[in-house]
């Protein structure tokens, strides 16, 4: 974090894939909180593959960053030795875990987000990039599947299920625009060929999928947030990340360099 | 729970098979914390990895149990709604996750019995026991492999690292003796051709084992330890099995039948 040196010439597309690999090692941290929670052992597993997946994703992208960065760093030292502010991650996937529906609102939006992303990033410029897309579109496909079953099995289910799965959606629903935001760093990355698309442009497919998704489950689309999350893609986040950085980091920082 | 129906002619069989499923159980639930708070990515995916194969274990055998005592209870019933007296596992899986080293450890010990345990029941007249066992066997040799590597490169790393990795494995002795005590239950397993052998005549092979990881690590094995763990496997329990069973079971039993 040598904030003297000449930005190298990878910095924006190291920038990018920065904040995709974020996205998929935050959420994975929340979704390892599940792996000694969820309410039922097939879940438990499911889950944890999930957030393994998830783990596989951001590894895979964590040393080209450092390539792209020209620093060099390794998985460990973006994941285990970055402050607060220096994280890309969307909001969405930072929040703390909530009751099991939310959990399938959250991986609905972010599984359809992923599945529409790692589709523009099958054809990258970037060799990496595009490798760890033809490997993570098939693993989102599965996270998608997983989430449409059970919001389909709890909108259509009792009516406190029903409930709950509405009210999960709502929940969800603050925290979708900033997934679909044009940051500077990701119009750049089209322009320099690393992504086929926009933010914005994946919007329309995502919102179909999850719109299909509410209406097959007997639940309703939510109204227009009062409010809506912003700041996490220039490392500006809500209070969950804090503590979320304490949990992950919190080992391998006493300790640098060992093991414990 | 009827306690006052007759004891069903497998009530024996399924007494044993559920203490092998609770082992698996309660140490899954142990390295599935990791999942958020190992000191590496790599280490993070490793021990998820290893909490699921348990996990599937666990899973495979549950419902064998309820075959066999007559409920037809299945996975969950077991897994989320029973009491800390109603739990077969030894204690050294139960207790609280403690540094890495003290993690490889008990992951030493417990896979290379395991490894012997599973080898064990590959000739079981019990079909699923018999194929459970094949699967796992597998399994198990990778977790062997992965405690082995890690018992050596902390034993043979730095001063610190020995340190730690010795003070582990006094930590761990204790609890070792339980594993190989020959419970009337598992005695009676071998005479009905569920296991080839009992537990005591698994120690040598595991000690070997251990003995030999211990001395390419330069470490030392523990002398004996001035007390042993004792009750497990009649339900009697160490303190951090109430904790343990109110994170995993929580959920299930706050809202039963429903999947928050």
């Amino acid at each position: 974090m040598t904030a003297r040196s000449a930005p190298s010439p990878g910095a924006g597309s190291a920038a990018y894939v920065l904040a995709v690999a974020d996205d998929a090692m935050v959420y994975a941290q929340r979704l390892g909180e599940w792996l000694t929670n969820a309410p039922q052992i097939e879940e438990d597993m499911a889950l944890g593959n999930v957030s393994l997946d998830l783990l596989g994703q951001a590894r895979g992208l964590y040393p080209r960053v450092g390539e792209l960065d020209g620093t060099g760093r390794g998985e460990d030292d973006y994941a285990m030795f970055r402050d607060e502010r220096q994280w890309r991650n969307v909001h969405l996937v930072e929040q703390e875990r909530g009751d099991f529906a939310q959990e399938m609102a959250r991986m609905l939006w972010f599984a359809a987000y992923q599945n529409e992303l790692y589709a523009a990033l099958l054809g990258s410029r970037d060799p990496v990039l595009a490798g760890v897309a033809g490997k993570a579109a098939k693993e989102v496909r599965y996270h998608l599947d997983h989430a449409q079953h059970w919001v389909l099995r709890l909108g259509d289910g009792t009516d406190e299920s029903h409930r709950r799965m509405q009210a999960a959606l709502e929940w969800a629903a603050p925290y979708v625009d900033e997934l679909f935001d044009d940051h500077p760093i990701a119009v750049a990355a089209v322009d320099s060929g690393l992504v086929a698309k926009p933010p914005s442009e994946l919007r329309d497919a995502v919102q179909r999928v999850v719109e299909a998704a509410v209406s097959d489950a007997t639940l309703a689309m939510p109204e227009a947030p009062t409010w809506r999350s912003r700041g996490g893609r220039d490392g500006v986040h809500s209070r969950p990340m804090g503590y979320l950085l304490a949990e992950m980091q919190h080992i391998a920082r006493s300790h640098p360099g060992a093991t414990w």
